[in-house]
């Protein structure tokens, strides 16, 4: 059994990775720890795990994580990543780093983040952990970068398309809608329940921090620098993300045939459902799940895909498990059944 | 005192009809009708309006409603306003409908609602009535075509940039998120609340009854043959749309250049505000009113224009009454800046 | 492996049982069943269900689901279920029922639903489904009445008291909050998200259907008839129950002796969790198990506890399947601990 | 016109007065102010305030405060209330204090709120602000002591029982469940989006802060000693108070007979709405309004009353202006019938 410890185990995604970890055959959760007043056995402070495990959530001490485990998952915010990271990959321990830390170049990571990045060396060794486009990177990866919730949806639903070079990349569209827990469990009014319910808004519309991530990825498909106009809108549910993305085709063509493109990318992929022509995905049939679920619908020359996730299903601790399994040669899907 | 009439009383849109015209100083509500089992007071059916009117809701009967009322409004299903209107309108009575029955050309409201048009004669005096665009034609008009609330967040988004002729109309996106109200008070498992909480979807891409009423209208802007792409999106609040358009221009401009397009456009539009730099509408700051909030962010050759109404208000009832004062000669907004 | 069949697989319960036993390990789910247009697989009418389970959920046919199936769970509207059970009950299949057909006496069901029993045979061999009261019945049962959720929330949180002696059953309160697919997947305007969101309500005070089966089971426990006051309340949440109980005591005590009258209760109740003193439970600790999750505080001559249980879970499909499990033998908890 | 001002401006129940008194008739907006990082409009704040009014809020200056308003709404912390009103009311000016710092006595106070009070003097002179039980003494007030949202729900259900001599008051029950704004605007995780949707809980059992208000009105009312056992609950809606109390009357009567004790009781109150037999109110119907919505139901031996207010308008800034009406000579409902 492979010990595992979660770094940052009291947000909304360490806790969904804990729920994910105690009911998975292959590991034992062996550490946790979090910045909390005093440590206790995290069921009592996730009642919903009681009876699930006894582990104590501890102080953060990485010397003692670093002893406790032989992969850590860091749910930490941006920033603090990069400073712990190398501790447990300097002792042979294997890392999935879910911040933003290891996800972009360093001088890209310094205009987003505001900071120079202080692990350049393991930058170079870390791996995108988007199973669906770097499965055999991240099998030989001792550090993987687990994608961005907003990210993870958006490639998904474009990459098929710009790689099958389809597509005017001149102008393509992703419009975003996301839960509330992908800002993350914290004290802000912004998002209090009373501004949140009943409200629907967009903001840093194409100024989101994800926006270098996905342009990134979808140029390393696309095999040159592309550009997609991305806005996020905040919606008053808890979990999930549905993007609609608009691609410009080149040439006429319809939607079986673009269907075909999508089930052809993703024949080998068991976490991405390509729905039939008229059928189109909702939130609530990803949500705890780890399925990306897609819904094509091609109109004159712009071809429409609607993805969904649960954002802290595929779009966080579902797939750093998923990346987890493929990492130590498990079963991809395992743990992820629920 | 102006006679007013409500035909389809009990509806969404019926009742915030009633709410607003029971506070609107020159008019006495003098009708109201619906499909009900037994006539009693509205205030009955819709406990909210205790102490604001006695007046009882009647079983259809189109002779009593035309001697009632000098004005009417109908708040009834499509197919069903065409058979009334001609009955208030041959009697010199004046017709807002809210239905799409006097929105389209014959031809194409019999490929989009099933039917043959039963009043083709009053259609080609109908006037649409979103004042922004046709302010002196509602004037004079007997009968106006009250627009559907995706078509009225749309419209105002976009109009201004099509009219200035910035913008390449090959390749526009309208993608709004629309509260549950707009879609009617009924039984529908679609609409009960264990299907919509916590959930998100697209429906009928490029595909809604609105699409055709969008097109007409912004073609008449544009002053030739335009489309735009349209994806509806249901969201788990009550009252709202939101609408983010993308609009591509055919040379590069900024943000504030285009704000000016927008607030030159709306200078006289006292239920249109447009947004400074940097900031953007939400839904909740036009819930229960009738303003139409917009604010833009251009990036590249893009404009991004986001516009919030509340459906029920300037999205429904609260433009039906934007109608009726101008109609009337009435201030515009006596009645609406509840 | 037990072959098991779904009688009304399309509505929240069906669905949720469905979920359940797709990962139970002793059991083959063999038949599925709903009055749907056309027959399908259920993960066409569920896509959650995709990659879980291709069975065919078929129209209605008695027979057909006799021969495929040794346990059926009938999740039926009442006085559709005992049209149904006796079917199996001939031949020798076991069945576990979750209307209410089971669960009264025939002159009180006459009462309540208003007709007359039709399978008063049964009726006498049926035990009611609430393991922590009548576990051994249940192991030897072939008909099980499978609780009401209301009931399950509050007869568990009263029972322990009751047969303590300790409170004055003169009067005893319980106010139910619960969430809306408690209600079961239906069109009725009522239930319509417009209606329902934003809203708060109670409803059939005193006279809900439950009520009877409340008493009838809370007499049981008292050793004489015992009457509680209950009045439901609708909360938008999809899913949940939370009964707060009042009872009066007898004589002064304190809360920390009434947790250990408690804790005692249910200390071989696998599914029932007792809160420490200071701590109450909240809905989304239970939301998605089959736990019932209790917290109690004495005030002056007054025990309140609070339960708290996720009505599809242990309020109906949960508990069916903990009823099955004891039925068939299997380890109480087995398919549950999700 | 009255000059009147809102300290702490920028809270929900401050946003709410500023809506209402943009309305109202006979006063003029004068003074608003709150702890902020810069003086801006308040529609700069509050967008839904745009063309409403055009008052900067400023950062707190009591001595400007009192320079520019005849009559102020205090809609500050506790604790803080008690700091400010002396220099209002040392200078003629009248207050309404929205906090508790007037509501109790000091030693009862202090009991509670864990300090000294610091205006002994004035509290000898505040009037508590529930017009149906002490309009004579608002009229004559400069101090008014607004009611807590809880206290308005519960002392209007039970007040006219208890008033009445029918009930037995040592056993009492009170169920409140409440919208999430009546915790006010700040950044607290507990009042996050993610923590309050799809969760119910109870809290505070018979610990709130409220207690002590509810028990000394209802005592006065009584004219003896009386408590009643109070359980808030938190929901996830964001206006709207719903109380359940429970009464155990000293001899059995009916429905009826109770409803026309409560129409008696309100029958000059013109914001208590009593609903005939076999009606219950809903918190639908009182949002965004000054009223209190009450149904009841008699069964056995005990009443049960059904409240419904909005915490922010009866509950808060609704009953405040109410109370500014009655001071001032105003019609009591003057900008409260929207």
């Amino acid at each position: 059994m492979l010990k595992v410890g979660v770094v940052g185990a009291t947000g909304y995604t360490g806790e969904e990775i804990v729920k994910i970890l105690t009911a998975h055959k292959k590991v034992n959760l062996t550490y946790l720890s979090a910045v909390i007043d005093k440590e206790e056995p995290i069921s009592g402070i996730f009642p919903s795990l009681r009876g699930k495990t006894d582990l104590v959530c501890k102080k953060p001490n990485a010397d003692e994580a670093v002893a406790a485990a032989d992969l850590a998952f860091l749910a930490l915010p941006h920033r603090v990543s990069m400073e712990i990271a190398p501790k447990f990959l300097k002792t042979g321990r294997k890392v999935i780093d879910l911040s933003a830390d290891y996800r972009l170049a360093p001088d890209v990571y310094k205009v987003w983040y505001g900071t120079e990045h202080k692990d350049k060396a393991n930058l170079t060794i870390a791996v995108y952990g988007l199973p669906e486009l770097y499965k055999d990177a991240v099998r030989k990866a001792n550090l993987v970068a687990n994608p961005g919730c907003y990210p993870t949806s958006i490639i998904l639903a474009v990459a098929p398309m710009v790689k099958s070079g389809a597509v005017d990349e001149s102008f393509m569209i992703a419009d975003s809608k996301s839960g509330v827990t992908g800002a993350g469990r914290k004290a802000d009014i912004a998002l209090s329940f009373g501004e949140v319910n009943e409200n629907l808004k967009a903001y840093k519309i194409n100024e989101h921090q994800h926006k270098p991530e996905i342009n990134k990825i979808l140029s390393e498909v696309a095999g040159k620098a592309v550009e997609i106009v991305f806005t996020p809108h905040l919606i008053p549910i808890n979990r999930g993300i549905l993007s609609t993305v608009y691609l410009k085709l080149k040439k006429k063509t319809d939607t079986k045939a673009v269907l075909t493109v999508y089930k052809n990318f993703y024949k080998n992929a068991p976490f991405v459902r390509i729905y039939d022509e008229g059928k189109l995905p909702q939130v609530r049939d990803v949500v705890n799940t780890n399925y990306c679920d897609i819904g094509v619908k091609v109109t004159g020359d712009t071809a429409i895909a609607v993805s969904c996730i649960d954002n802290l299903g595929k779009g966080a601790a579902g797939q750093a498990v998923q990346n987890m399994n493929i990492m130590c040669g498990f079963d991809e899907t395992e743990g992820l059944k629920f």
